[in-house]
């Protein structure tokens, strides 16, 4: 499908250079810039392929994605000084390409047979997985991890796509709305703040316990 | 086998929720939660099937394996304040879990006809790997690199397991030996505190070494 | 081919070694050590085939290695007071493993018919992928992301034995000279502290989009 694959090119780019930005601030080289961003832009559908067995890797099928990425991850990285000004354009890009993102990891999933809780979750692992392992590689806690309107977007959207198709609906529509609704919502979820709740306990009784074993 | 399946699920929910209560300290929002609290739960057996190649993975085949894994992880965050008074319990639960998951990652892996040294490992990986994931998402060191008998039990188990198969002796008695002889031994371990040496060595003119690199 | 296989067994053994060292300062136990050490040496082979989908695993087909590396990773813990005598010896062998793992990398993604810009990241990946996974393990930000011409010395390792097979040079003939000039370049780059330059940037007000997310 041409639109979503042009979304898809879009999505890696912003995705590698938000690897390369994170990067810098760790000090990387130009090639861990390129590493890292390479990384967050195809991470998440190579952690998929190989939950379902999925060969060959897309990058592998098609190299010409690393020579983007690659190439995205420099220019972020030669420009990131005029970032700022491309804040709300690099937000907007980075939400397209979590809703497309896992639209796509749906469908990719669903060709294999598999189970829709497990199509859903391939999904959300094409979205958010990428930036899973920017944070990993960076020495950091995922941000996915604690923030999360993110994943939860991801996991609207795979639930309204595959809802639709089951109900009927035209491959292309569902694809359409399943995009923009989940587009919609990350905006919104950026625009008022939404989170899910942090849970507030303490633990400490319990991290003795396991300081134990 | 269905005392070892029950085992399992036991296992699996007492695993999704020390995952759970980890992420909880790191101020994890609800989806970091059930997150780390499956990858804990089934990152080993997942782990010990892509390095194998065994598909498809258990909690693809069996979906509902991740309704269970969350709805543990987020009772562990509910129930977070009075876990102190389950300390015992977990700590036997976890214990169980370590050796009923090694039994279940050999019996995986010898059914792909791997080399019994292979089959070992891959009993430790079931066993000791979700741990480990989840303290890379977590970002911390590995404990289970750290604090040993942990691991140690794991392979006593498996070689005990493997040996009385080797002998002849029936899959279930091998089992149900394997499981009460390495839960014992990490009864005692927790017990006693017992643990392998860690070797103190001065090291620094090697990492200045590293440095140069 | 005989020599280069001297060489991956020499190499997978400093390997080790290194992981080993490297686990030592973060005070991990015996257990931790043999992990760290065995999957600093075997990880890059192990994410490679993962990559591409060859099974079974080079340490699953061989479980010798395992042996092996586990056995050079006890030695350097027990060796470790003396291993600053050992620091050149250590160097030379880690960089002459870089280059030997880069170019049994190639060919192993080669003889699967990838795309030659597959087939050099994968040298790559076998090449530097271990320290990699090493060093999150040892939580910490990968070195190899950080200073250069070791990932650098792998590319152009690649580069150049693809272009000599693609030349026409006989299979010994570009092995032996890739790693020859792999290994020179990787001295050179020791000897005279070469590196991919840092881009410095103030991305904090990047940072504070991110921080919106």
């Amino acid at each position: 499908m041409s639109l979503l694959h042009t979304i898809y090119l879009v999505a890696i780019a912003a995705e590698a250079a938000s690897g390369a930005l994170m990067g810098m601030r760790r000090r990387m080289d130009l090639f861990g810039l390129c590493v890292v961003g390479t990384v967050t832009a195809l991470g998440g559908g190579t952690i998929r392929d190989l939950l379902i067995g999925h060969y060959p890797l897309g990058w592998v099928a098609h190299p010409e994605y690393l020579a983007y990425t690659v190439g995205a991850a420099i220019a972020a990285a030669l420009l990131a000084r005029r970032m700022h000004r491309l804040r709300t354009a690099f937000l907007w890009l980075d939400a397209l390409g979590l809703v497309a993102f896992t639209v796509i990891g749906c469908d990719v999933a669903a060709s294999t047979g598999a189970h829709w809780v497990v199509v859903i979750l391939m999904g959300m692992a094409t979205g958010v997985f990428g930036g899973l392992l920017r944070d990993v590689l960076c020495n950091q806690v995922p941000l996915v991890l604690q923030r999360d309107l993110y994943a939860t977007v991801s996991f609207a959207t795979g639930v309204l796509y595959l809802g639709l198709l089951e109900l009927g609906v035209a491959a292309g529509i569902a694809t359409t709305s399943a995009i923009a609704s989940g587009f919609a919502l990350r905006l919104l979820a950026l625009h008022f703040g939404l989170a899910l709740p942090v849970l507030e306990a303490d633990t400490s009784s319990f991290d003795e316990a396991r300081e134990q074993r």
